[in-house]
């Protein structure tokens, strides 16, 4: 193969946009991408019908300017989810509906989830967005799980289930997997509590016309042949003239190579020199998050009927969270829940039927039998995908932070690392995947 | 390459032991090993005056059945570490001596430590080593981190600075690495405190005579050629027929296999079919401990004079623990020293004559100036060392076991998993992999 100036490994939302970048600024690239599509954490599905739904990451909204921007350039469209009606929450064997925002709690469990956030806000604004490690009190609140925080703050055993829901909804993770100064970072990354948890004016507000899939679909019309299906870096050897990445089909050649994958894949590829002791154990530590997302399409979006919205938070399992993922120019119904953390983890050990049969009978159990007849039905278990293996991103434990994870985002010789993982707004995101590869193609230029 | 019954994947003590088991038991085997030594986490050093130390794991103790078992099949000798003369401890910025296993605290710390530590015993005798899972407090211990049980249960700084000091000594890792309940299954996986924690009657009790690294050396003349250096393997492929392995340099073929190696490295081979979901996402939440052991060589044991042991516990990093590893045959002295965890990945970015200069530091700290002129000093970084990235063990967070790590052990397929990690009895340590090794060999004998 030729060499290149650059070589990305990835293709989805970080890797692409980087490829592209580099290719306006003049470059040669290449992007290898180890699975037979592209798109990494986005994935579209079509229904038998035509509807096309996302079983990956969906959404955008406002604040996320570098991916809105990007969906702009691309010349492609976005759409409000579907957010009328009231919305139903299932807590403490009692289903009850509201509207806006704020379920109908007991004032008393109210009160008690209000004081919560408001007391993590006034924290997690304080997060230097740069670097977390550098707020005066991150060595306390990194050594300190988000379920501890939870345990000591919140005073109502609703409430804590309600910031156990949040958790789930949020990192695809129990809030025993996290540092609580990574979620306070996560929550300034991405703005604030309201906007990384909401729908309209937050981050569930729109999705992109044609599924989000066509993010990368259209990045890949601009780079055409520069992007190689099932290439599966094995190994990365570097040295002063250059990079070599091996893949089973062959070698591929460039000055400077950026990963835009997720941490734990980047661990699994061989590496001359080797990383740093120090790089290898920060990675160990960074998992990804486990989700399954399940979607079943109905002859008719039913629950409107009855005035609801088709969301749902449940502090029953294994579908906690579900939403309208019906699409505007069709008659059919869509409802879509979300399994998460060590749940996704054991029903992605169970048979799909299997998997099917709980999923409709929690959206029964919302929205009444009709939901137990879809037309059809999908899931997609994030944790069994062979390159991403989980999502939606990888989570920071206690510790990570503070043992000097913001130099995980550092070039190492001829590597530089892309990724949502690395960005310090929205990371976790589409737009943190933007803004990584932005930064990436910057090192990489003032590298030259 | 032949075919063989059984191929074994790594030549640690538990990779040799099972391929020796199986020799013996009249099948054909073959070791891969990845370095070009056999060994494993033991590694022998030789300074240039002759003495052989270990730079990995050296010591067996009392209740260790089956590796005092095997050392004595194998024809090898042990002998007891230097533990005569008086300790010290440094807390509080005063260094102090003490004879025998119970520093001089003040008395309200020493009533704070012997509380904390008979709750601890109280609990962990109770826990199934089997499965710790099956007790009926798991869900609520395992998402607790061993630091959140330190700060509810120690009611003095000092207190607490010693269980942290333990963490580290015990797991190489901080408190807030550790899933509670994890340290409970440990504790009473290796007996009790004491047990655990002691020179004379404890795991740091015995030597091995020429250095542990003979264990492995003496099971490889047993083993002759059937053990392959710098075979690496890439990728495992398995069907109804049979197991390929994938390395450099060739495929290897076998009815069945057994993994010896930790599991942030089982995560990084290439498999086909691939590993299930949730057995990939429980090996992506077990990264490895952190140390660098530490040693120097001095004229003589020039501590000894003042009377003291060797043996020092310190609040003053980076090495927090230290000990008299002369050589009984020898008129030198060594003093050995451990940084652990975050120190341990801070350290290993630093360069040696950097490292050497801040663990004579420590040294002189304790035992004085004389130790600031050693002959000779080593150390060594397990964090990068290729086929292992961490030391001792695997760490278990948060929400490990009770999301199902007891299933890390069952087969999968033709694949089956030794490697201390996987053991009940002396998990982390020799014997475990020990048991390890003859429960993967009783499985594969059963499976014919």
């Amino acid at each position: 193969m030729n060499a290149v100036d650059v070589l990305v490994v990835g293709a989805g939302i970080s890797g692409l946009t980087a490829a592209w970048r580099l290719q306006q600024a003049g470059r040669s690239v290449r992007v290898l991408e180890a699975s037979g599509r592209v798109g990494g954490r986005t994935l579209n599905h079509a229904f038998a019908s035509g509807e096309v739904v996302e079983v990956g990451g969906q959404w955008v909204g406002p604040t996320q300017e570098r991916i809105l921007a990007l969906i702009d350039e691309l010349g492609l469209q976005t759409f409000p989810l579907w957010n009328q009606g009231d919305n139903l929450t299932l807590f403490g064997g009692a289903l009850k509906s509201y509207r806006g925002t704020i379920p109908r709690f007991a004032p008393h469990v109210l009160l008690d989830v209000l004081q919560a956030q408001l007391r993590f806000e006034r924290l997690a604004r304080q997060i230097p967005l740069d670097d977390p490690a550098r707020h005066p009190k991150a060595a306390q609140w990194d050594r300190m799980t988000f379920a501890e925080w939870i345990n000591r703050t919140l005073k109502t055993a609703h409430g804590r289930k309600v910031f156990e829901l949040l958790s789930g909804a949020v990192f695809a993770a129990s809030p025993h997997d996290l540092s609580f100064l990574h979620v306070l970072f996560y929550v300034n990354s991405g703005t604030d509590f309201d906007t990384i948890l909401g729908v309209e004016g937050g981050a569930q507000q729109d999705r992109i016309t044609g599924g989000s899939q066509r993010i990368c679909l259209a990045l890949v019309e601009r780079l055409g042949d520069a992007v190689l299906l099932k290439q599966s870096v094995r190994a990365v050897r570097q040295d002063d003239q250059g990079v070599e990445l091996v893949t089973d089909q062959g070698v591929h050649r460039a000055a400077r190579v950026i990963f835009a994958v997720p941490p734990t894949m980047l661990l699994r590829i061989s590496q001359e020199p080797q990383l740093p002791g120090w790089r290898d154990q920060l990675l160990q530590r960074q998992p990804q998050g486990a989700v399954i997302k399940c979607m079943a399409l109905y002859e008719t979006p039913f629950w409107r009927e009855r005035g609801l919205s088709g969301q749902a938070t449940s502090e029953l399992g294994p579908v906690r969270l579900t939403f309208d993922n019906s699409l505007p120019d069709s008659s059919h119904g869509v409802l879509m829940g979300f399994i998460e953390g060590d749940e996704a983890r054991h029903w992605s050990a169970r048979s799909e039927p299997e998997r099917r049969a709980v999923v409709l009978e929690c959206f029964a159990r919302y929205f009444g039998e009709q939901a137990l007849a879809p037309l059809e039905y999908v899931d997609k278990c994030w944790a069994d995908e062979p390159f991403a293996r989980g999502c939606y991103a990888a989570l920071f434990p206690p510790g990570l932070w503070t043992s000097g994870a913001v130099r995980l985002r550092e070039p190492f010789g001829r590597l530089h690392f892309a990724g949502t993982e690395t960005a310090t707004r929205w990371m976790g995101y589409f737009d943190g995947a933007v803004q990584a590869a932005e930064r990436a193609v910057s090192e990489v230029l003032a590298a030259e």
